[in-house]
């Protein structure tokens, strides 16, 4: 199973006037990290696209915890990976640690998308091509 | 109970290549409504700082669901209102109404903080004020 | 000519560590307030797509001056108008007024921008339309 | 002269429904840029608080020139170096390029300030300590 690290500075302009992460934050965080996680699996967003009648993977159900606050000039680590299979969703667990310790946790439920066949410029799930499941599970 | 409706424009930076909102924005109009929810109880959380040792009521623990998405120049209205009162914590629900349809619901746990005894700095847990929850309750 | 006012509640989310509002913020504000300035002159965005080859108006040159800070929880007013207008460009002046005093000047220097004729979703500068110009100075 | 350089990936969250970076992104990122110029002249902002009477570097003035646009999972590279010193304030400049092209330029007119001796959490520009200034210069 892929799980991917990627290392994020707190910057100044992420924290509130609490002086620590202004929480809708982490969704921008954990959404880059999911894009992260895919590039990491081979996929960039862009190359699904042109590959498959690709159009996103929308976030429909989000979720956090926030155990430990982050303060600006922080060093923090996210760890994505796909927690779960369904046949046109599919569900992100992001762990954002510090100093190794899990501050945040996050989840996802996105649904694989493509143009609607009716509708000009309208979206409807679809089925997630085989092979990109097996190459998250294979690694 | 107070419920305290709130109308939002979605601004062009609201929105994402896919010409909708990006789901992060919702947490920050969540965040907001409960600011006006307070407000609309009236309390301010400037005055609360100085009435009661406050800090503020950082969220420990949210969630959201999407059901319709939302573009550019669209009005939709926040409903929000107090769930359920706990000891130091409560939890806020948030309804956002597109054409009086449910578009998106947001939930947030969220932790009544004071400063720290003994760390300069440092915020703790506090007992919500008993006249806070009935002013609420009575609406 | 037309001065559209505009009153913006400073939420804990637009604000940095120093409690004041972080500076990308006042951009945000400004993009927001020349679409309410085009509404407000009878051009919302969304109608001037289906009436015009129009796409959109990007800033090209932005510019701001700070001179008063805003903190959570203030409430200030934005004036917008059109300084100047050019061929297939105009400048938008946003003064953001805080009890009456100036606290932050900002400029726009946007381009009337419609869809390319030969390349597929590209944007070629177009001439401003006669009446947009004219509705503005009459007000 | 210490320039720095530095790589962004333009993420999903940074673009707008035109496809392309919403611009008062691009000011957080020069902000972000700011800060790790002066990490890599070895200030890192919060030793600076800790070593001078420092606390902070209000921008006071900032332009941005937009010559081309950037698209979603694009790369592009920021050279940010301090274009002028004066006792208490100083200026930065920021070069966005995109595929060695310039593609954004930023300007940042910032004033070192501590904190107000009379007024409690108030600020006061102050002096520019000189080996802040000579290490730049030296690079």
């Amino acid at each position: 199973m892929i799980i991917n690290k990627r290392k994020i500075r707190i910057e100044w302009g992420d924290c509130d006037p609490a002086g620590i992460v202004y929480f809708p934050r982490y969704f921008v965080f954990f959404d880059d990290a999911t894009g992260a996680l895919f590039e990491a699996a081979g996929f960039r967003k862009r190359a699904l696209m042109k590959t498959y009648e690709f159009v996103g993977i929308p976030s429909v159900d989000v979720h956090a915890k926030f155990y430990i606050p982050s303060a600006y000039g922080e060093d923090v680590e996210i760890e994505s990976s796909i927690a779960k299979w369904g046949r046109s969703s599919f569900e992100v667990h992001h762990r954002l640690l510090k100093d190794a310790k899990l501050a945040v946790e996050g989840f996802e439920k996105r649904v694989w998308v493509g143009p609607h066949p009716d509708k000009p410029g309208g979206m409807q799930a679809r089925a997630i091509p085989a092979e990109v499941i097996q190459r998250f599970k294979k690694g």
